[in-house]
């Protein structure tokens, strides 16, 4: 990596005797890093451009790990990692056995949480600097957070809590770039627009426009200045808002401007009784032009190694299936927290502007609002990732489920998804699900299917989960027809006298596979597309299991209250003997990240896993076999 | 009922020819309709005597159920019972087969959804305003949400998303008392106090003393003048606030005064572009006195039915042995979200004041801020009823486990729960907590196990949940010495031969009952108390499975992924064959209210059901013969 200064910066410390001009060395340097490893391989970029600046004020002023700095998400962290010790290893990141793209506390004392859902930053920066002060440290806490991820309701208690408790030593950053990952939504966006007029704006407007004068970034700052002059991005001054909450506001100050932000940094580090609120503007995508233009496909860039096979995502087969539904059917809606384009809704938005919902970071919000739709004859469909939707469980159970009213939730990126690791994978849905009445809970194992699951749900009158996978789907065929699949019905997929897989969605690829590999060992398997873990059919499991007596279960969740626990509690409830299952998932632990294959690989989810542990299970003469090269 | 003009009222259109006087008189009605019933049997009285004039008012003003009413929570929907034809069935409100103590579409038409969770009610009401605009209904959507729930992060995601859609005929009203179940937190608290010294204060002082000397309740009414002067009790006035974030503000509007809100209503149709949000001062036990003096006692006063054994109640203990550790540790801290009596860390606070923290009606931030300070050294007990843990479902995810820190959350209320009904039971908690890495999950049969379950997750360095029954203990003697039970040990209560139950928990007691019934039939049936349900006690399954080749789990926990699920797979995992598996819990079905004895006598979770099912399972013959009488 070429970067002569940032290579003398070991820790945070060696940040602190650089003059400024030499930080802003360093900036430059851990932005072309950023740029140059980010870029190759995939991460959040725009988001990390945009806080290099605060990160090394913040490290300037502060005394990590000492002081707390605490980050909201964490995917904001990469300059913080290049200064924290980290820099040699920054060229793996998100690659298995390489740093996170996270904070995470295993790597370094100077990461606080391995964090990756947004809206908890500050609850968790609060109770460091409670316990801090119960212990009567002096040490400071610094929590920052993002304007989008203040639109989650976590946050807004937390701030609520912070005025409340009013700890000493405690500071919060706004970092406000105008935009979570889509858009920003509700009342801060709304002041936004009325900055223009307000005299603290003319009044920064005039100091960045002398500053872009000064500094080596000029030009990109005086290209700031200008969109805020347009009203294209902008920024938040409410004053009022935060004063009445109860803080100390103190800003707005230029994110990119490390005088006014080691300033300011200062300035709050003097007790006034109240907590002080440091208004930061920033700029995502900060000094990288394509991502400063499109700060949402910037947001997190995907891997030029990506699937090439052409097939579409799964998410945009359900963005083709809703925009058929909404064609037909005026009743039909679709709602997203914060990810239209990850969720493939931004193109079903293009087509239906009034009728697709983006709430923001506000998953509980998405569900009870969708179910106060469905109660009003509506017929939402609610897309939010597998692991964000743990943060609406109580609606789905409580709105949606217990109401039993006709919302459709996709889980999408449910099962294992890759390089965002341990904090991202759709690790439990089948289990926080499949436990609730009134659920149908259901997973395709193609496209084609999927489609005919949406126009299932869409059918059904009651509470509908679908879970995806990430990334591309098989490249089957599509049907033109929409079917109906009957409720609690699942499909043979390849017949089997020896044993018989039951695999669930995306699975079944792999099965199939295990299924060619024990075939070559003489072992006749069969395989099986349960298509719902709710209701299950029931039929078919019994069937399987007095035909053969060795079932066999493979999903991408956790095994504990999975698909593969459903089919025991059939099979015990069918009060039947000399079966055996063995059931194949994910692990009782958090898995680390990699590349979704080398995931699969190693938890023995891809065809040669589930082959071995068949063989090794009830086949263990000739597993040993194998293994002696026999 | 003693209402000679509430006794005409059949349905809200009745309310409307009727002179204000006489809906006054209605309200008086209602009132002492409310006491009555409501002293006599339990359930929310404060906040339902708060709301009898804003309700009639409501619906004089509007035309439910073509307009549409949203309480939040709806606890407190008893005058609006009363008014829209259910008068004759107030009586056995919360009684089995009796009207909810919720909201309840089945019910009637004027009721939305059956919540009881705060915080959701305006995101539905926004839903339901959206989906009627989309089919063009020019009807009104009115969302009452009381100021404890606003804590609730999920009141601010809707509040946020209603300025950014601006629906069109749609009213939030702030019902605010000045607190939500225990006294309210966070920066609306700060407003009421810097309220004293407000013009609007000033000016509605002097509107409610002129009002005191005509209205009938004048002498109440004064009360309250003199209480607000005192600045005991008190009200906001963020027009600022409310005004910022994109609202019309109407009030403050003195919630007791018909003419005031009818008035204010009736303005608030009038359009301005933005959403009309009226703040209402209503007093918590307005017209009652006990329940003026202390509205959290009188929040939901029991049933003087109630268990009169002597013994504590599981709350109770977890208060008496906080104290004890607390008294020696002092990085023990204890953290509720509204519930301080409830969970009974009130009486914690009153002997360790700055170490007991109640954040409000926010258990997202609850769970968050525990990690924090676990993070930092701190050893938090968080205390949630299982049903409102459901909340902070990620939070437990994301910020304890993945983090595997040292949290310890007490499930409260897990199980059957009695009058509160199908949205308060703990029915999922044994389900979405064991599949979670790193947790441990315990439940323990009576008082003084749960006090060394406490100790044991006060010694363990990793997340740990306890879940604990609502009411009363069994009455055991307790050990003077905490003692830390080695994880995942189960013991075997009672030896038996033929079969062996396998009971989580409270259910302990029904189990050992029936197990002395299933002796009378010439049955030895063994009792084993599972201690936990992750991990398991392995050992003691496969032995008792391999000594009776019968088992039978019974948990108050839903069967799917439930307790007897786990049983399941340590038995799959065996690979034993020849064992059978009854389990007994609770159904695929939300459960109606009714008293727990009857909700458990119905769902054969009572010493009868479970020796029944034990018989017709696996002694049919037996079984028979009783039936028949032999």
């Amino acid at each position: 990596m070429d970067g002569p200064l940032l290579n003398t910066i070991d820790a945070p410390q060696d940040l602190k005797p650089l003059t400024r001009k030499q930080v802003e060395q360093v900036a430059q340097e851990a932005r072309d890093t950023i740029i140059s490893v980010i870029t190759e391989r995939g991460g959040h970029l725009a988001s990390n451009l945009g806080v290099v600046e605060l990160t090394l004020a913040i490290h300037r002023i502060f005394d990590s790990p000492r002081d707390r700095i605490v980050w909201d998400t964490t995917n904001q962290c990469y300059t913080h990692k290049l200064v924290t010790g980290r820099r040699d290893d920054f060229q793996n990141i998100r690659l298995a056995g390489g740093l996170s793209g996270f904070g995470e506390p295993l790597e370094s004392p100077h990461d606080t949480l391995a964090a990756g859902h947004a809206g908890t930053g500050l609850s968790i920066a609060l109770g460091i600097a409670q316990a801090a002060a119960q212990k009567q440290e002096d040490s400071w806490t610094i929590g920052i957070v993002g304007d989008g991820a203040l639109t989650s309701g976590s946050s807004f208690e937390a701030l609520n809590n912070i005025v409340h408790f009013n700890p000493e030593r405690f500071i919060v950053v706004l970092n406000d770039n105008g935009m979570s990952i889509s858009e920003n939504i509700g009342f801060l966006t709304n002041w936004r627009k009325r900055v223009i007029t307000h005299p603290e704006y003319q009044a920064m407007i005039g100091r960045m426009r002398a500053l872009s004068r000064r500094v080596p970034m000029g030009d990109i700052t005086y290209r700031l200045v200008k969109r805020l002059r347009d009203g294209v991005d902008g920024f938040i001054v409410p004053t009022t808002f935060w004063t009445e909450m109860g803080f100390q506001y103190l800003g707005p100050v230029d994110g990119h401007d490390l005088r006014q932000l080691e300033e300011t940094l200062t300035q709050a580090r003097t007790p006034t009784g109240r907590v002080p609120l440091i208004h930061v503007v920033t700029h995502k995508g900060h000094g990288y032009e394509p991502a400063e233009d499109d700060p949402v496909r910037f947001h997190q860039p995907s891997s030029p190694l990506g699937d090439t096979s052409g097939a579409p995502t799964y998410s945009k087969v359900f963005a083709n299936t809703m925009k058929q539904l909404m064609a037909e059917d005026p009743s039909v809606v679709g709602i997203s927290a914060a990810m239209l384009e990850g969720t493939g809704l931004e193109e079903v938005r293009q087509e239906f502007p009034d009728r697709v919902y983006d709430v923001g970071i506000a998953e509980q919000h998405a569900v009870s609002m969708a179910a106060g739709m469905a109660a009003t004859g509506a017929k939402p469909f609610v897309s939010i990732y597998s692991t964000f939707l743990q943060r609406a469980f109580d609606q789905v159970v409580h709105d949606v489920c217990l109401q039993n009213l006709p919302v459709t939730i996709i889980a999408d990126r449910a099962g294992v998804v890759g390089e965002d690791g341990k904090t991202h994978h759709g690790a439990f849905d089948v289990s926080y699900l499949r436990c609730l009445p009134n659920a149908i809970v259901a997973a395709p194992t193609d496209e084609n299917e999927l489609q005919h699951l949406i126009y299932t749900a869409y059918n059904h009158n009651g509470p509908f989960a679908i879970r995806i996978p990430r990334g591309t789907a098989t490249g089957v065929p599509m049907d033109d027809e929409l079917r109906t699949l009957p409720l609690g019905q699942g499909a043979v997929i390849r017949e089997g006298g020896d044993v018989v897989i039951f695999s669930l969605g995306k699975a079944a690829g792999a099965a199939v596979e295990a299924a060619d590999i024990l075939a070559e060992h003489g072992i006749s398997c069969g395989v099986v597309n349960p298509r719902f873990v709710k209701p299950l059919d029931v039929d078919l499991i019994i069937d399987s299991a007095q035909r053969t007596g060795r079932l066999v279960t493979v999903e991408e969740n956790v095994l504990a209250g999975g698909f593969g626990s459903a089919v025991l509690e059939a099979i015990a409830a069918a009060n039947m003997k000399g079966v055996s299952v063995h059931r194949i998932g994910m692990p009782d632990s958090f898995v680390e990240h990699g590349t979704a294959e080398e995931q699969r690989r190693r938890l023995q989810l891809d065809a040669e896993g589930i082959a071995r542990q068949v063989l090794s299970v009830y086949f263990p003469q000739k597993a040993s076999a194998v293994a002696t090269g026999a």
